[in-house]
């Protein structure tokens, strides 16, 4: 994989770059719209690339080995062609589902043991496991097998919760070197950066991960609750560690403020639910500020959803049909809100990208971050 | 309203005809998804029109008049504007889901009073408040009042329903004709037959229905539980006295199958939610066969959907990767199996057409009867 810097910022951090991977080149910034189970909630392939400009989905490690299992997904070819996609695809590692999701987990220095939150059966993931599992799955980058610690995390936790974080990425990089793609393309593997709100364990685990010379590097145990002000402390610091010719991948990442915050900070990659999840929840994300769409005041606003959006959905539906379609629970407003925040947040990067290019990113994303948390 | 016979089929009762609305021009025979709360579910609008190239689209007035209220939709200009369809609708009269749907129902004369099954609140549907509501919706055919008689339905029960749907649909012709569309384009009222299963109930009904010289007729009460062959020997009854120059609509109607064999008898227009709610379900229909794509079967059946098929959806997703969707409960398994199974029932149409025109449709219908209820 393959990894450019075309311009950076003159007055912050952010980076504009080209990312070759073997299904396609991305531009970053980039978010990465999360696509649970193989699929992007509420959202047809064809949308999410013709309609959204999607550059890459993230697919959940957890899901697809419960359902429909990895041996499935490597059957059909990898996770690009089970699903119809064809472009890139990243995974995580399945940890951070099983600390959020499973039933029961169990930690041992070997791995996890968890049981389904679908039914219960026991399972164990270990670092060899998940690289094996994402292998299977073929995903162009895969994710180290890391613990993501919650907030608030006391000191010595952290620390010896990074530890163990950076003997499972050893395994994980031993076990990547000894296997292949069953699919005869290139898979990379990124490590994460751990350490909690810590300075100095930040600090330790960014200087590791960078000596591990990855294709890119991620920052993870962030975005789990503590203050954004801490968020940016933190991915400030391991910024100025981990290698600057490298993708920076900012995992769980965020509202459009936070994402412009973090690529001033010099972050290359994101992803998150938010555009998703909390679209199905009737949050719409707009230039102009964020719409609760549920909220009696669109009742008999026939405006479009926004006049100035870039994906169909904003112009051929109006707030008063939407608010409509949520309050009669029709599985038509989770799609049109979703093809909307997830149009927006593609804008969001373009533009980022854009600003970065025309070296006026700096002021253009001050200016951003008020209007776009405005509540309208 | 303005219907033109174009040709009819040499061995059989079949029609091909051109109906001309203020929305556009509908080709017989036709199929109307039904678009309950001002939307088909799990579809776009765009995927309505580009994608399946429906024609028309059926609203519910009781859903629509609970919610949003027929106030709202008639401040955003009709229902085609509402929901962006822009595009020729019918709407129910309300009456067959106050039937079904409402948490309680009382008949008079006057009408029925009944209460919400959303909030409990209490309403009353009359003939006239039917008209007003269908007024605001704005629909381009809107439904006379009636009792939909359930099935079994003894005589005398279906003798005294018969009559009350004659008075009202007097007192629907009266309304209908003292108001005015509040949109400014022309809006028609179809009668429906009723008289359950009775041929003589149904002969008097049909009769009294023809001589309203209304733009078109329609037959209800079918399809409601009662053998095929007796929905058949009914329809084939009514339209050998329904007007030949006038549309005829079979409401809530049905199978492919079902289908073949009323526009064999001289049907003209359809409504069901087969399509839509079996699809939601799993059941697609194909033009080989039905297949449930929960089944375990398709486990490993990366192949398309349906190779054959129309839209986008028939080929982009594989059957292992629909039934995965499923199993997973994505919302992205309704909208497919829901685009899927409503561009079969176009393409089905479309063919009937065809042959029709062709003077074949007699011998093509015996044979895609039995090919299309095969079990895959």
């Amino acid at each position: 994989m393959d990894f450019t810097l075309n311009h950076i910022d003159p007055t912050t951090s952010a980076r504009a770059g080209t990312l070759v991977t073997d299904h396609g080149i991305i531009e970053t910034p980039v978010f990465m719209p999360v696509g649970t189970a193989g699929a992007v909630k509420a959202l047809h392939i064809k949308e999410l690339r013709d309609d959204i400009g999607a550059q890459i989905v993230l697919g959940n490690t957890y899901h697809l080995y419960l359902r429909p299992g990895p041996d499935i997904v490597e059957k059909a070819g990898g996770l690009q062609k089970f699903n119809g996609w064809r472009k890139p695809m990243l995974t995580d590692s399945g940890g951070y589902q099983v600390f959020s999701l499973a039933a029961m987990r169990k930690f041992t220095e070997d791995g996890v043991v968890f049981q389904s939150h679908i039914d219960g059966s026991r399972h164990i993931f270990t670092p060899e496991k998940s690289m094996d599992i994402q292998r299977s799955l073929g995903a162009d980058i895969m994710m180290a097998f890391d613990e993501c610690t919650p907030y608030p995390c006391d000191y010595k936790y952290a620390l010896s919760s990074m530890e163990l974080t950076h003997r499972w990425l050893e395994r994980c990089v031993k076990h990547f070197a000894e296997t292949e793609c069953p699919h005869g393309y290139k898979q990379s593997l990124f490590p994460i950066v751990q350490g909690s709100v810590y300075r100095d364990l930040r600090i330790r685990s960014a200087e590791f991960i960078s000596s591990q010379n990855a294709d890119g590097n991620a920052i993870g145990g962030l975005s789990v609750g503590e203050p954004a002000e801490m968020m940016y402390e933190m991915t400030g610091e391991v910024c100025a560690i981990l290698p600057r010719e490298k993708p920076r991948y900012l995992m769980g990442v965020g509202t459009p403020a936070n994402i412009l915050h973090s690529i001033a900070l010099g972050i290359d990659m994101f992803d998150c639910v938010i555009p998703t999840r909390n679209g199905r929840n009737g949050m719409l994300f707009t230039r102009n500020g964020i719409i609760n769409i549920k909220n009696e005041k669109w009742k008999e606003d026939f405006s479009p959803i926004e006049a100035e959006g870039s994906v169909f959905a904003d112009l051929e539906y109006s707030k008063a049909y939407l608010r409509h379609l949520f309050v009669s629970k029709e599985i038509l407003a989770s799609m049109i809100s979703t093809i909307h925040n997830l149009g927006f947040y593609m804008w969001l990067m373009q533009e980022s990208r854009k600003k970065i290019i025309d070296g006026t990113f700096g002021t253009w994303k001050d200016t951003m971050v008020k209007q776009l948390m405005q509540r309208l």
